[in-house]
């Protein structure tokens, strides 16, 4: 047989995206590693969580031990996005420090992503920094570990396009917010500025954005009205419009 | 640590289900083994087409790899669907022949799975024969070696949730295709029978299925009229009724 296999030296890791969103700026979780070098990184050397995956687990508990001891809950819920398999994708010194931190002989690593969308808070936030973790802007991310950067991107180009066909802004948002916040997010997810008159329009008209009794307190501007996203409208309205089914065919 | 990786027991396979339609019927592509072992099977020893991954190669490679192999062509179109993970979906009698094959010590086998969907001519059911392959109706498919059932049958409902949502039907479709063919491949992916009066119905005020001037022949029945996809006007059909993008916000 002329294909090497080689299966003793390839090991299986998952690698988690986890965006947060405060109300003010989209974030994702990263941790902070001194084992894998990155050089000149203005904001010190992180990476994904993320991990080898260990004898005796599938890659579902793998994925809850690491959300587990970054965000101290092990039930987040992750969508599982590409296998990143190229043979080349860690290679060299890269290499030779996963191999030392592992004290393993690997010559690839091929990692599972997955993607997950998370209402940000406080305690969160100190969760993190307690745990070797820290939410950080996506625009102040510099240079990443390893190959986590093309991972970053591939996510965020995921939820960009997500973003146009189902309602993932809501897992994003608490419960009660107000349409500058949903613009916020949506501009930070698409990267590009939104025209506030027409998208206040357009999400009004929706049908499954409905206004609260509550007003914003304590802020500088007008106080803006609370709005919530209701999921049942939602499903409704996306019967209404969308009724290609071959089910009902 | 208490976490045991093992990482130098462990391997890395992929597995591709491939659906064809044969304007009768529903098949998948099944490769004969002769090295996995699988009690009670009727129709003799079968697994999907798949392989280790090889020490040089990323996935999307060994995908390639295996398709040329079985269908003769590279470039087969492939969608990653899960990837199959638990540490016992191989194991005893199954494991020691996949062991003995590849002259290995594996403990376990993490698979990542492919969906493909390809309109079926006698040129690849003869290729398929010919490269110990064959392509198989779905509804006479048995026991298969490993978990392979479990992956096909995800798979099938892959698809049937596919089919609700995307004009998949039609990657497995001839150009030119019945009404009746169209019904027998949903019947065929949803597993229930459909009303063939209300089905005609649906297709025909869809607005992206459109007659064309020509008709069955050689047929003992009344030949039905040929009917196209027209992808243009789905996508504008798609556009038109869903109008919930973000981006245009």
């Amino acid at each position: 047989m002329q294909t090497n296999y080689q299966y003793d030296k390839q090991a299986i890791s998952l690698d988690c995206v986890v965006f947060g969103f405060d109300g003010q700026s989209l974030k994702v979780l990263l941790v902070r590693c001194k084992h894998f070098s990155s050089e000149g990184s203005s904001i010190g050397n992180y990476k994904l969580p993320g991990s080898l995956i260990a004898n005796n687990e599938d890659l579902d508990s793998a994925v809850a031990r690491v959300m587990e001891k970054r965000i101290g809950m092990r039930n987040i819920y992750m969508r599982q996005m590409d296998v990143f398999s190229d043979p080349k994708r860690i290679q060299g010194e890269d290499l030779r420090l996963v191999n030392k931190h592992y004290n393993a002989d690997l010559t690839r690593i091929i990692t599972v992503t997955y993607i997950s969308l998370v209402k940000l808070n406080n305690q969160m936030v100190s969760f993190a920094l307690k745990n070797g973790a820290e939410w950080i802007d996506i625009d102040s991310v510099k240079r990443l570990a390893l190959d986590h950067n093309n991972i970053l991107i591939k996510a965020l180009n995921h939820i960009a396009r997500q973003l146009q066909q189902e309602p993932i802004a809501f897992e994003l948002l608490p419960k009660k917010f107000t349409i500058r916040a949903l613009r916020t997010l949506c501009e930070a997810i698409i990267g590009f500025e939104l025209d506030s008159r027409n998208f206040r329009k357009k999400v009004l008209s929706s049908g499954y954005v409905i206004p609260t009794e509550e007003k914003e307190v304590d802020v500088s501007h007008k106080p803006a009205l609370y709005y919530k996203f209701d999921k049942k409208l939602y499903e409704q309205e996306i019967k209404r419009r969308f009724k290609l089914s071959l089910r009902s065919w």
